[in-house]
């Protein structure tokens, strides 16, 4: 738990300065399995509605570790976490996403690999990280994996890093809107720091600070169906999935790829090949993308030319109404193309659910008299937000003629 | 020009919208040469030292289209350009990087070719591009090249393009400060559109708004030595430029490369091969720069090695009393490491010149009483700014060992 | 309706300007009447909690002005009024509040006085305002007026000053959430103006700009809550009220007051004296409470204390449980003082209401089909909102011993 | 020095929050004298022109306090202060403008006063704030007193009070620029304090923040012209100043006023009347002024109007082409008139002076040798601003006829 001899900052839009401690947040930082993270965008489809969101996983995971770096000064998190729990905090937070790759959901649709499970193998196997980890102490990085994993040995840690209301996700909400220009994402997350207690080892929340949590479930509610469920976003990501399919259908069908395509075919054969997996990020999906252009085979040259031209797919709401016509233009495919230019995807998001068994899932409000209440109790407008239930939109998409 | 039957708009982080209302605006958006600029970063280097700083040159692209169409709102500017005209700046405003390739400093330094050139080029002969604006007329692609190029056919548009103050500079110092979160760069663009004129075909500023001018030309200062010559900028630049050296170097060699390296190789058997150009990218060079990793050639590795993972290199001002230590590290190398592994670079600037000849080298003031004076006549703070010349920063770059 | 040679704008720390296209309304902005208004702050009790809203109905009036005038670039609303009422319509905007006196919350419930009846008044018979409205023509003092008191001769204008989501509305949220630093109030203006549609004189808002009715609906409802209804601005309007109400006995008494309490003599003996109402702004307000500091009569004296040092008045919800409580502090007064330190004060709010019967009650929606449908019925969230029906919060207040 | 069970903070539209630990800060903002601050408007004239900027010097101290509170974070302060020299630093922020009265400006020049002896006497006399900084230790007062007067004591802290770059200019730069809706007045308070050392007892900054302190400097010189400096603002002032001249004759030939006028006797026969002058707040003179529209002093009367009216005085640049004219203007006023209804008036500012012999007049620079050097040496930019010397603006006001 050695301090930096000076504080050291880095600029960040949304908070001024990210600020560093610890050394071994610094080594990490500087890993690199971390920089790789530079090389992986956060948001995929979305930017081809909202232009100005091209940002990394990178930054994003300095938000997160700067939003648990704040939550350090909560006078009860402070007090309930020694300081060896601190820095696995601090550093749970910064590695939370260290397992993604290039375009992750379409990517672990096709290829069957979880990036939260890879996340934690890297961080107990990837030579530099663990060699940096252990010199805290031989359990550290065990310790990461455990949080990560959620296997309830630090519980409260695995509230703040994956809840309801966690530092991961004030970080994405607040950071998309900053660089979409969404005028919905902005969370008053200083107040919240302020209302948040410790009680019996629970996160909860002052009944005082209800409006802003009401206010950041509204915001994220908001998020979800403006900006990251938008209709050109997940035509995108349709496009995208095809490609992957169809490149592992080549893949399995031995087709002769010009350019390098060995971690594609190393994860197929064994998902849990980490050195193939942490090759591929956008630089080397998108220069395999690129390369398809000229590809001799046609659906892959197809689908890549859509993609890097924004030629989005049209979509349909499915419903009776629309049935029809989404059989008839199902017609005027051959099998091939059905499976290579239509898909049907649906999307779904509740503002709040209160219906989980284990912790986390509940939002804790701490009254006045001492006790602890629910949100749904203590909030007339979640608990009939909650009536509204679990929206879902079911499209189907498909490749205009 | 044909108008959208309605206006379309793009969300933007900075401006709200960005506003479309012609046909030919919309559709040289959708082409596939605007879109390439989405796979093309707007800064290089700074990203590494300001981490927000990801955002390509499509939207700073779109940025100063929209500051053009504020532009027109300007009454004298309204008066002064015809319709056509007007959608000539806009197209010209949205074109002005069509040209940019990846990391197109280090590269057109390495490779001999030239953006601005380029562009033009593309913009009279990219068959999809010159059917779009054939659709205007015959001469609308020859007219836009004719104002990237400065020609003075339209001297008026030329100056709002580019001079010491046009839609492309405010709209990058703007978007740079938004992106890496510098206090420096924001500017009062409204304010500088309600203070110009035009006389005698000149842009001129109403006196009045002469803090603005400064204000802006100060901010200008401040984002080029706070920003874009950071040191760690130009440490990466430089290992960036060795990259494309080697390469270079290694092709003349006839070195066989694994990846497609047919794009390079074209252009330097010929600088003016567009088609290859356009291939290149930063998917392309980043594809590239990542299979570089495991090359079997030392020297390429190393330094695509330092560059994925943000090993930076390190610097010395030079100056008489650092001389010695320079000389003493460069002895440390062998001839082909002072080659690919050092660097000297200077950078320069100043924060206002008067000293062109042509239009656009002046800022030109409108004084009350209708006479025309300059910005240095005018301001006691420009004037003595000028007196402190051009700053000058020499620095050498060496990887250490 | 003659325009300016030359816009003029003023610069504003929300919208960067107000822009003022009109020789009347610049006429408007000019007099004693409007000017006046920079006497009166916007907010009372609420700078008692939230330190920054010092600001006045003079800035908040400019504000709902500019709306107006961004209003008007809606192509329906361009396209349904003629020059003659787009003019109405902006001179409504701006004199919406001219009618508002001192603290005119207190007063009016104290005095038996109305703001807006007044403002129609004034309208239609100061002279200066008169004046410079007769100069468009006769009926245009009359026809401001019908608009304010929603006589529905111009319904269209009347739902864009007054209605669920009006001009008024959008800058009192935005504004007072700038300037208390509340993180709640922001709303998407541009969105909504740009979603905005007339069908059928009425307002109607396109289906696909429905998030940011929810969230402006939202909003508003945690602006009040967290704002406007804040316990201590409460208190604060209650110990105003009971100075009111202490200087009305006391002139009934005619009780000798050392400073010029004439204006409110003449109001309480007619409400409608016009010139009397002017006269009592917060200038002579404030200075005759500053000058009860040392008031003969102990009630007053006390009030102005607290008044002017800001000693908060205690709150008790009230509920059952508190009852009890309650009528033990009420036993501790004499009956002189239960009247004059303690009171019982309920608000209420609803998200949204959709039972009025008028127009300017519903929010419609105008669906993609061309049909026109209401929020309650497209929005999920606002429907069960309205299911949590209107929430109420009754206080007791009362001046601690 | 005892703390707050918990951290008490108040929302700042700028800050966020102002944080309050120590149980005096809490006392004396309760205080009297301190609430009495809300009643006295930040800047007089200026919100004229910027009708946005109606604040308080209540707020602006809170600001200067909550910078100062920031200021502590430093290391390097936080090592050179003991417990009770930082109570000190914090409480003298906080009152540093508790001598202000009403449109102090006007008044001091009027009636003789200075606002800033006025604050030390009263932080030593006045028994409430007395009673409350007694509880420190005996010596608490006194030492406030000897930081306000710079008597060198303990010359650290009032170097961080008042310098050329001070917890005080920092505020009001920045609120001023917020409220107003300048573009210019921000400043990276956030840099400035992350290069702020201390070094033998004085502030220094790191030479790499130095371009920070350029843009402080360059932001101050833009608001003083632009806003605080603003034409118009300084004939509002002017128009006070003859209000309150006025004021003071009728007062000595013993004019009969109707309105309570004992403080201004008490003032004009005794300066140091703190009883008196406490009474003169905005509420008190706001009164006064309101009550002389209908005075039977005519000049008093007229003037009353102008200044409740907006009617602004005309101005002319005092310079040789506008001599003769001004000459003119003055022929046409009796002697009586030109006393009440002309004035000339310079001001003038310097970006930046380096001339002074005491601490606290020039900005240090610490240079990476650990030597110290001063910005003239270090900045090119400051050098040549200085070189441009101190602006003037001599104007003629007159009242048009």
């Amino acid at each position: 738990m050695r301090k930096l001899t000076k504080q050291q900052v880095f600029k960040d839009p949304l908070y001024g300065f990210i600020h560093v401690d610890d050394v071994l947040i610094k080594k990490l930082i500087d890993s690199e399995l971390f920089q790789r993270l530079r090389r992986i965008r956060q948001l995929s489809g979305v930017q081809m509605v909202f232009h100005g969101a091209e940002h990394s996983r990178f930054v994003h995971s300095l938000g997160v570790y700067e939003i648990a770096h704040r939550f350090l000064t909560v006078p009860d998190i402070n007090e309930a976490l020694n300081d060896r729990e601190k820095l696995l905090f601090l550093a749970a937070a910064l590695l939370h996403d260290i397992g993604h790759g290039a375009y992750s959901h379409a990517f672990e649709t096709t290829f069957g690999v979880n990036h939260e499970k890879i996340g934690a193998q890297l961080i107990l196997t990837h030579p530099e990280l663990r060699r940096i980890l252990d010199t805290e102490d031989d359990m550290f990085a065990e310790d990461i994996a455990h949080i990560l994993r959620k296997e309830k040995k630090f519980p409260l840690i695995e509230q703040l890093i994956s809840s309801q209301l966690d530092v991961d996700r004030l970080d994405y909400l607040e950071r998309d809107a900053y660089y979409t220009g969404a005028a919905y994402g902005h969370i008053d997350v200083d107040r919240l720091i302020r209302v948040l207690y410790i009680k019996n080892g629970k996160v909860v929340f002052k009944l005082s600070g209800i409006h802003a949590i009401e206010n950041y479930l509204i915001a994220r509610y908001h998020m979800y169906w403006q900006v990251y469920y938008h209709r050109v976003a997940r035509a995108y990501e349709v496009n995208l999935e095809k490609i992957y399919l169809r490149v592992r259908d080549l893949l399995k069908e031995g087709y002769p790829f010009e350019n390098n395509v060995d971690p594609l075919k190393k994860i197929m054969s064994n998902p849990e090949d980490l050195e193939a997996y942490i090759e591929i990020d956008d630089f080397y999906v998108n220069g395999l993308i690129a390369s398809f252009k000229s590809s001799s085979d046609f659906i892959l040259r197809t689908l890549a030319y859509d993609f890097l031209n924004r030629k989005i797919w049209t979509s349909i709401d499915v419903n009776p109404d629309n049935e029809h016509m989404i059989k008839d233009i199902e017609k005027t495919y051959t099998e091939e193309e059905l499976k290579y230019y239509t898909s049907y995807r649906t999307v779904q998001n509740s503002t709040y659910r209160d219906d989980g068994e284990g912790f986390g899932d509940k939002i804790y409000i701490l009254l006045e008299n001492g006790k602890i209440s629910t949100l749904k109790d203590q909030s007339k407008i979640i608990e009939s937000l909650m009536l509204s239930g679990t929206k879902t939109d079911p499209k189907f998409f498909y490749r205009k003629r």
